[in-house]
């Protein structure tokens, strides 16, 4: 693959992203100054994912920030594909997640697309229901209100979700979801139609409510093309369509092409890694942007753009601005070096993950005040 | 389309249908007389419709009857895609599901498929959902067993189908059903999914029950396609392939070529029909076997292969033979004239029907015992 070249979908993402050019291709909106004030506005603060970019783009915000402030509450939509252990990547999307939850004071609605998993994965039934378990626990550990967030499994909640996902499948084409998610003919039915089911989740509180609300959909980028196939849809429906704020990819241990996945292991630090694992992942995969030698480094500096320690300091460990502008700018000098840059970006994972994976532990008591019934 | 071209798939049926070709196409087995004692032995007599070869063809009936004799007692399934009013077309193949049921003393799960009549018609969710109630009357006026008749409702039922159909699903390209049902790229993405759901009546007594247990599905042979779809999948899922018994279409009231159509007012008699709308479209559009005067057909006879209304009796509404044969002889000699042929059949028809819509009205009162649920 060429440099240039790289590719986004929610089945593939290779290469070395150009978010500026993925913004034109898929017709979102560049997250500005002017949107993020209006955020602080309500929020009280500006979350470091949004002040650096991590967060970056969205589609009719502006258009969600005129209800909100019209009284007209959104809520908010996630989800998760269960075939894997959680990474650091998606930890990340959903601490933004629960910020505007907290900020905002709404429910969020969790998706868990376990009929995906098993559409498109070469697992069982079983083994997918098990990882839907698992993941339900991390998703329970980074805190969302049990009272204002529901889980919905796709299979649990089919009786609910089918007869929805059928009217969004009426109005899109084989041709359409061809072009949007590279599909060929040799597909698998059930994989054709998924897309639906994900439709649904952005319009569920408004058909059990009976009345229209606002969705706002944080997901990273790739998840988009769902929704941009969806995205016609909503209003022949008579709902809102939902907005969708974007984020980019937390990028593998190994460099900054593609995105961390669970499917590669020394591509990613994952929920449950010991605090031995993640020091030796990043010691020895953590791509450095410093020089080869001592000296070298001393004299010449690192490049903490394509430092992965550094890069997920920026993008998800260390908020404080100040501090990062201190490792940043030591790191550039010379004056920090790779072996402790990492030692700084272990010890803010561990102490994260220690906490994570206590919240874990109390989360198996939690999950079924967490899955969404009908009352 | 010329005389020898004609095609059968769930979606279209027209043409002159040549049925000893489309037993070679579809790969099924014609019935015999060897087949028909077996089933005799069981029932204790043969209905007209298998000894005239309305019930024609099938698959793995031999294996189904070795299973029955081993203790191994069969369920039925059969179905209905609710977009419209009921024909006698319908009617004929619930009535000869039911003397399986009698006969048999079995199970009997029967599909509304009103998720594919939503995907594949014009039809707005709701029009669909009143002809799903409207056809409840016509299924339950048949006069199946209530004890052991259960209604599956696509939409109503996803909770339990949707993720059994996820796993034919799983196993069905689009290559497939593109072939199988002639569907090109502009189909949406849910009628392309449909098939899946169809397979699952077909295992779910099986899946409820813990227990493999043998299958059988009457039906008119257009419906074939989705089961040669699913059949490999079966075993491939632990359960056994369903057996099939296949009927020929009743004709259109206007002629022998493709089958009666609901959607085609001239072509069809509904079960709604008052006597009066009966005498008069058989009278008017009725396809006539007879001499086009008096005279010519009291000299050469008329012709009762290609008249509709023979063949109505003789494929639902005559079920005594020698009754039939008279009519036969008599027609064919030219003793009997097309407007006493036609008189014969509007009595017939219009008896059936009085009875048909009696039981019509006392069905409102019992939709609620038909619908399965699980206890």
């Amino acid at each position: 693959m060429d440099k240039k070249e790289f590719k986004v979908t929610p089945y593939e993402v290779s290469g070395d992203v150009d978010y500026d050019k993925l913004i034109k291709e898929f017709g979102v909106t560049k997250i500005d100054e002017k949107l993020i004030a209006r955020i602080k506005k309500h929020a009280k603060e500006v979350h470091p994912m949004l002040s650096r970019g991590v967060f970056f783009a969205h589609r009719d915000m502006n258009w969600l920030l005129d209800e909100y402030e019209k009284g007209n509450k959104f809520f908010l939509y996630t989800g998760r594909g269960p075939s894997g252990k959680i990474q650091l990547g998606h930890l990340q999307t959903w601490h933004f997640t629960k910020w505007l939850q907290d900020k905002f004071g709404v429910e969020l609605w969790f998706q868990f697309t376990d009929d995906e998993k098993f559409l498109f994965k070469d697992k069982s039934y079983e083994e997918i229901q098990q990882w839907t378990k698992d993941n339900m626990l991390d998703v329970i550990a980074v805190g969302f209100d049990p009272k204002k967030t529901h889980f919905l499994i796709d299979t649990k909640h089919a009786g609910l979700m089918y007869p929805e996902a059928i009217k969004f499948a009426k109005k899109i084409t084989y041709s359409t979801v061809k072009a949007a998610f590279g599909f060929n003919d040799s597909m698998n039915i059930g994989s054709i139609f998924y897309t639906s089911m994900q439709a649904v989740p952005a319009i569920l509180p408004s058909v059990l409510k009976g009345k229209n609300i606002p969705c706002l959909i944080p997901l990273a980028i790739d998840q988009d093309p769902h929704f941009r196939v969806a995205r016609d849809v909503y209003p022949k429906l008579n709902y809102y369509k939902p907005s969708i704020i974007h984020g980019m990819f937390l990028p593998p241990l190994t460099g900054t092409e593609g995105k961390m996945s669970s499917s590669e292991e020394s591509s990613a630090i994952f929920s449950t890694d010991s605090p031995k694992e993640v020091e030796n992942k990043i010691k020895k995969y953590a791509f450095s942007g410093g020089k080869d030698t001592l000296e070298e480094h001393r004299k010449l500096g690192g490049n903490p753009d394509i430092d992965v320690s550094f890069q997920y300091l920026r993008m998800f460990f260390e908020p404080d601005d100040k501090r990062l502008k201190k490792i940043h700018d030591d790191y550039k000098s010379g004056k920090l070096l790779s072996g402790e840059l990492k030692a700084i970006l272990i010890e803010k994972v561990n102490s994260f993950l220690a906490e994570h994976q206590k919240n874990r532990e109390k989360a198996k008591k939690q999950i079924d005040k967490f899955i969404f019934k009908l009352t």
